[in-house]
């Protein structure tokens, strides 16, 4: 194998992947990034074996072969070398790669390409098209919600499904962790007909998607999303990223939703998220208890802390509706408003002991949270 | 106690004395901050028994008063208030002090004054002048080179004392770890006569001097520093930071430093110090070690890992003496490198086994390091 690349070219493949390599498993080889040079270009591959990334990139090609060498590593060397193009060549049955760049070399010890685990080409799929941002938004919606308890396997993902929503068709993420649930929808471009059945993405490759959709969001080339037994497949110009999907089955959460409601507010969104930020200086740990008081023409918001204090905002809110009180987890509120995205948001609530929905309080985005209440002493 | 403060002013107080404040204390009260308000205006002190800090900051007076109040929770608060001007009232006779900010307010329960550890006025004492820039390098050059091991409270902290070095009258910071010794002198101007003892201070006191050095550089207003028999006092405008010093016994570091040389290269630092972050990808981990070899008109570097691979770096230098192959740890190195000034760097060295003094290759400041090799294979 032998090969030139460009520095910011490396340094654009290694940084891709370093968040997608394990380093400590008893498999040392999914620490390591595969690299395999042919005519077509460099292929980088990376994987812990249940996430798996595979980027293309353009190189000056003077001979092929493969290796796998350690992500890390080679992200340093990428990072620091001081020219701006860098060579590799891996003599004829060596494992150690030669890298030079002016004054520096250096001899990289490997581990066989044969033995890094298989990652399936996805070839042509039906699926959904969807832009940067949109995966964004139902990553960023969503994540958050993810139970973290592993004993309950159907919530440690998002659920993904296609619905129609007011007339549109929208990709649809929801996630829950028993406490409060997220709702995010996208409307999106079918390539092919055929059924879409509802499938439970994993934490780690959703964390990933996301930081791979950031890159993405400037030139406004789409990503391609498609799901088969066992993966979930996101490819977008010269990349492929999939993640196996969780086998957990998800509750119908249409049921958790209220779909009526005895109070309703519609207030500042930025002004609540303030003030819930300052609130929860005085709400005890753990819970971060708080209490919500809905009055004439304002929401009075306080968390008291025995040994501590208490806190106290006023916000003016437009209300329907009877006066109540009712408690809350304010990280619920303030993780539900800091990725909501109108100027206003309308908080609907049935009595101190129902869940109350959380949702855009202009405009047609399909977004909610449900919050499950607290009961205060 | 009744006075409003601007937000920023507030903030500012806080933020100066978060890393001062001891969390995780016996005493709780040293994770507060003590705030008194007079006529004067508001004094602000923090300590955690062995560094102390007082600042003074303008308000608007209403009532004089004192008490101690959580100094993290109280930072949060001013951060997040909503408004530019802040209240404070503690009715006679309560220990919870009422903040109020526009439609925010909060109670806040805090500890009596009076049980908040006495913080010694230093008064006025003779003492040097150094400006905020002679502050930040001393502790620069030599914070790191300070040992971390208990057993060896001589090496706890970084020895002080007042020297002539060329016909300059020099405040010299120095500091060792046993295997590498860091030396850096700065002009002052000395306000009163009187013998000057070597004091020994402590890491978390430099650290802390060091933020706030940070701060006062754009205004050049200078550090009064004085010493008395237990402690160092560092003044300036309205805040006065101070810390115990350390009882160990510093050894002759003098004997350390060598006097004579073999071989000694000139080279560019920036060069060095890149050269050497790249060879120390390969250096195996704990100690770092790494090859300097000095043949004709070139340094060249090499770490080897024998499960990893090598990096090799060839460096241009000015040589006098014959070649030579010797052994450091690197990170001792990049240490000094990257605090160091000038554009060129010297070192000298004897033979294989004797210490290296590492010096700026031009100019005439005071700053040297001494580290020792290291045997290889």
């Amino acid at each position: 194998m032998e090969f030139r690349i460009a520095k910011a070219e490396l340094i654009k493949a290694l940084s891709r992947v370093q968040g997608i390599v394990e380093k400590r498993s008893t498999n040392p080889i999914i620490a390591n990034v595969l690299l395999e040079v042919s005519e077509e270009g460099l292929r980088v591959s990376a994987t812990d074996t249940e996430v798996a990334f595979v980027g293309r990139y353009s190189i000056d090609f003077v001979k092929a072969g493969s290796l796998t060498l350690a992500a890390r590593q080679l992200f340093d060397i990428a990072r620091l070398v001081p020219t701006e193009t860098v060579s590799f060549k891996l003599p004829q049955g060596s494992f150690q790669m030669e890298i030079t760049s002016g004054p520096s070399s250096f001899k990289v010890l490997g581990l066989a390409a044969e033995d890094f685990p298989v990652i399936p080409d996805p070839g042509d799929l039906p699926g959904f098209k969807l832009d940067s941002g949109a995966v964004k938004a139902l990553v960023d919606k969503t994540l958050f919600s993810i139970s973290s308890d592993d004993t309950r396997s159907g919530l440690n993902g998002a659920h993904v499904e296609v619905c129609e929503v007011a007339g549109r068709n929208l990709l649809r993420f929801v996630a829950t962790d028993g406490h409060r649930l997220s709702i995010s929808g996208q409307p999106f471009s079918q390539e092919a007909e055929g059924e879409v059945r509802s499938v439970l993405l994993p934490k780690k490759g959703l964390s990933e998607l996301r930081k791979l959709a950031d890159e993405g969001e400037s030139d406004g080339e789409p990503w391609e999303v498609a799901f088969t037994d066992t993966q979930a497949i996101f490819q977008r110009g010269n990349i492929a990223f999939s993640m196996r999907l969780l086998e957990g089955e998800f509750p119908d959460y249409s049921q958790v939703v209220p779909s009526q409601w005895q109070r309703r507010l519609v207030v500042q969104r930025e002004a609540l998220l303030q003030a819930l930020r300052r609130v929860s200086i005085l709400a005890p740990e753990k819970s971060h208890p708080i209490r919500f008081a809905i009055e004439e023409g304002r929401l009075v918001v306080v968390a008291r802390q025995p040994e501590a204090g208490e806190a106290r905002e006023e916000i003016a809110a437009e209300i329907e509706g009877a006066d109540l009180a009712v408690g809350f987890n304010a990280r619920y509120f303030l993780d539900a408003l800091g990725v909501m995205s109108g100027e206003t948001v309308a908080v609907e609530m049935g009595d101190s002991l129902s869940p109350c929905l959380v949702k855009p309080g202009e405009g047609d985005s399909d977004e909610s949270f449900v919050i499950m209440p607290m009961r205060l002493e």
